[in-house]
């Protein structure tokens, strides 16, 4: 039974929730679908939306209603609690934010990504320079307008990403997960196994690949019925409920792009599939953080994706639509999928090195976001610590400090998701194997859906009913901390390149 | 220079016009691509998109700057008094419906197109008979909600098609249409020389004609850095400006339907893409009227794209893609494209027999919206006047009355726009002849730039600028009429079916 008070409130969050899943069909559209000459026709429709959302967010007859609401907060249930908790959070943010701001954000970001483009393709980071310094700028004022007295402008940009979680948070655990990567890495690399990607190399026809990809994702509970499978220049997941859209690109001289490309959506595409689906146009009805969803993606793409007894059941099915793989035994498959290396891109990389890029970025945008460093001298700064964390100097800016997109539309903070992603995933995975001590034999036989639905019930279900760290403490009566992952890590590899963990 | 008065209103407007343009993206987006679990989801967008439109349009600040302007209109240039124009006509239509007849009329189209579907589908009028009742009786109810006291409920209607036209400005054309259309139909069936589609079938693949298709367009002007070419259930073309998609569908068995299919949908795109492009987001910045429209499409498709000097160019073309062709010679190709038989589906209809398709429609719809004709009366209705205009009695209602989805719709006073559409492109196609003499020639060589330029000045420019019938007066120098018509289908199948004209 819905509180009288709140049915009021849902009537009136609801259609700013429906035009918030708009955006998301466009977004889908503009990267697969839109012709190229329509880009500015579509920023227009973009702002005339986002402009749409926000006046009736900032309409006063939402906030009477929120107020009205929570004066019998003490009558709610927990979910309705979290309704008006995530409502008078966006409230207030909306309220904070000067219009104007909001909309030289917008154009800035419009400007920057064509910059970062351009200075991307011809290795030369001045090109990119001007715009990313007023974009720091403007991060900084927003920041500013947004952050309490006891937060740094850094910690105000992560509340977009991760609610709840501070510079000073995420350091206490990304000191130690450095630390104990780097452990790992030294012992892999002392390994006597030498693995390699070479494998993976050969002629694969982006038809084929696709027919292989549409033929296993049903497995994992993935619905074409609510869902679609398109090719864009990044890969990427983007709906809700039951229009949940992921995207891939092939690469017809190598699998693992498209293969773990499309697994990691998948994970995304669960969660939003698996949220409560008369609640998706709830304030409260949508992901935890965006590490909460990295979590989601990295688990299927890594611990379920990248393992032995998955392609026990998969390997099979992959000789058959690639012949070449007939000579390759499955062992040496997964050492190649699995292969560690450290290398320049980040998208690119193993899952070891992966959190050595972004604890790197972690600190870096941490810097230009408090002026500690100038974005003159960031280019610099990035090849010195990419020397010191990696062992290798990026020949040029395009594989260095110029390969991401997110600095460009004005993504700061966003970057620790991702390895927060890696953290969530392996606190979760410890506890399924005790909930489901079977697991590995489950998935052995390709039944992935005991899996996906232990995931949909304890986690996807409930949206941002819990916040992050409550859920994790919630689901595994645990705090998140390092120590899951560390120990997958270390159990993976050392069984994989065979030294003692 | 724009007035002061007006800025105020393009700046309120460009919003709305924008969120207009959204909708268009979404319907596209749910015919072509959108998953099919998706379809309840997609309705509450929309009903939360359009009631936004609607609540923008009624805002009362709205027309208190129209109001403003409206008081200066006589310092206004032709162009911003027709943007007032086509804006108070917006409001007051706005002004006058309540909400509550609007949601029942949107739940109505869902359910009566489903209604539909399924009757059609199962060849049982009475399935479908009760929802188009009520759909009638709401129809009532809306004219009578607009409708000025000198105007008939259908006249209320037309106006959102055609604005400007009424029952008897439509009758005063189609009467003397029908009379000639009869008169073209006796000789063509008393002609020495028969003609048959039987050549249109063999094996078409379909990847095949859609390559073929997507070499041709740019001939035309179809830009597809600006535009799509897509597949769906039904053919449309949606969008506007910078983006602007059409489909269709490929029956591997006969090549006419995608063939002039595509070529009529590319002239209602070359339309859209054609209105002066940073005019697109203003109140007259849109097409004229679906007869105008359809003006545009049939153009292309009959008077260019089934005319002997255009595949006396690409007929070479069409052979290489489809070497069953070269058997057949270009006039016989021509005399098959062009067959003309009374029969039962308007869609398939040649462009003689089409026009009875729509008079016929006309008529039983007016009777309808009058109260004259009971809906339980409608399938014999349409059997004795079919058997009367065409010589035939349709053996069940999926090849009659339920064969079309416009009533299911809601769509009353939408059939006249498609004769019209004929009307006027012959009446632009005799002022081309005179002001660009060798046009014939140009598309004999394939040079149908010069032709879409023409268009794009005089016609596709000016959006809604001027209505259509104004717009018809000002290029052509003449008031609408039937003649022009008349003597391009006398002329043409005279010459064709080889009698005197």
């Amino acid at each position: 039974m819905t509180h009288p008070s709140m049915q009021p409130l849902y009537d009136a969050y609801e259609p700013i929730a429906s035009l918030l899943s708009i955006l998301e069909v466009l977004h889908w559209d503009q990267e697969v679908m839109m012709p190229n000459g329509a880009a500015s026709q579509r920023a227009e429709q973009l702002a005339a939306l986002q402009a749409t959302i926000q006046e009736k967010m900032n309409h006063p007859s939402l906030e009477e209603k929120l107020v009205l609401a929570e004066s019998s907060e003490a009558e709610l249930s927990h979910i309705e609690k979290a309704d008006l908790r995530e409502l008078r959070r966006s409230l207030e943010r909306s309220k904070k934010l000067p219009p104007s701001l909001v909309k030289e954000l917008a154009k800035q970001e419009v400007l920057a990504v064509h910059e970062w483009a351009d200075a991307r393709k011809k290795e030369d980071f001045s090109l990119f320079s001007p715009s990313l310094e007023r974009f720091i700028d403007l991060k900084q004022q927003y920041a500013d307008a947004l952050r309490s007295e006891k937060m740094s402008r850094y910690d105000a940009l992560l509340q977009d990403y991760e609610p709840g979680e501070s510079e000073d948070s995420i350091s206490a655990l990304f000191g130690p997960l450095q630390q104990h990567v780097v452990e790992l890495l030294q012992k892999i690399q002392a390994a006597p196994l030498k693995t390699s990607t070479k494998l993976l190399q050969g002629t694969f026809p982006a038809k084929e690949q696709e027919r292989f990809l549409r033929s296993i994702l049903p497995s994992f509970g993935f619905s074409f019925e609510e869902g679609r499978l398109d090719t864009s220049t990044h890969p990427f997941c983007a709906g809700s409920g039951a229009d949940v859209r992921i995207t891939t690109r092939y690469d017809e001289g190598e699998i693992s792009d498209a293969l773990f490309g499309v697994i990691h959506e998948t994970g995304h595409a669960l969660y939003e599939q698996g949220i409560q689906r008369d609640r998706i146009f709830s304030p409260a009805g949508t992901s935890a953080s965006l590490g909460l969803h990295e979590s989601q993606s990295r688990l299927w793409e890594n611990m379920v994706g990248r393992s032995l007894p998955f392609w026990k059941h998969f390997y099979p099915k992959l000789q058959e639509s690639f012949p070449s793989f007939q000579e390759i035994p499955l062992q040496g498959f997964w050492h190649a999928v699995n292969h560690v290396e450290p290398s320049f891109i980040r998208t690119q990389a193993d899952e070891v090195t992966y959190n050595l890029h972004i604890i790197m970025r972690f600190d870096l945008e941490r810097a230009l976001i408090a002026g500690d460093l100038k974005v003159k001298d960031l280019p610099q700064a990035w090849n010195e610590r990419f020397q010191q964390d990696f062992g290798l100097l990026p020949p040029n800016d395009r594989l260095g400090v110029l390969q991401d997109i997110h600095w460009a539309s004005g993504l700061f903070g966003y970057f620790p998701t991702y390895a927060l992603g890696n953290l969530y995933a392996a606190q979760w995975f410890e506890r399924i194997e005790k909930e489901l001590p079977q697991i590995h034999e489950l998935i052995e036989k390709g039944e992935l859906l005991p899996l996906r639905e232990w995931l949909k019930s304890n986690i996807h279900c409930h949206g941002r009913v819990f916040l992050a760290r409550d859920l994790c403490q919630r689901v595994t009566e645990k705090e998140l901390s390092v120590q899951p992952f560390v120990r997958y890590l270390f159990d993976k590899y050392a069984q994989l390149y065979q030294f003692s963990s």
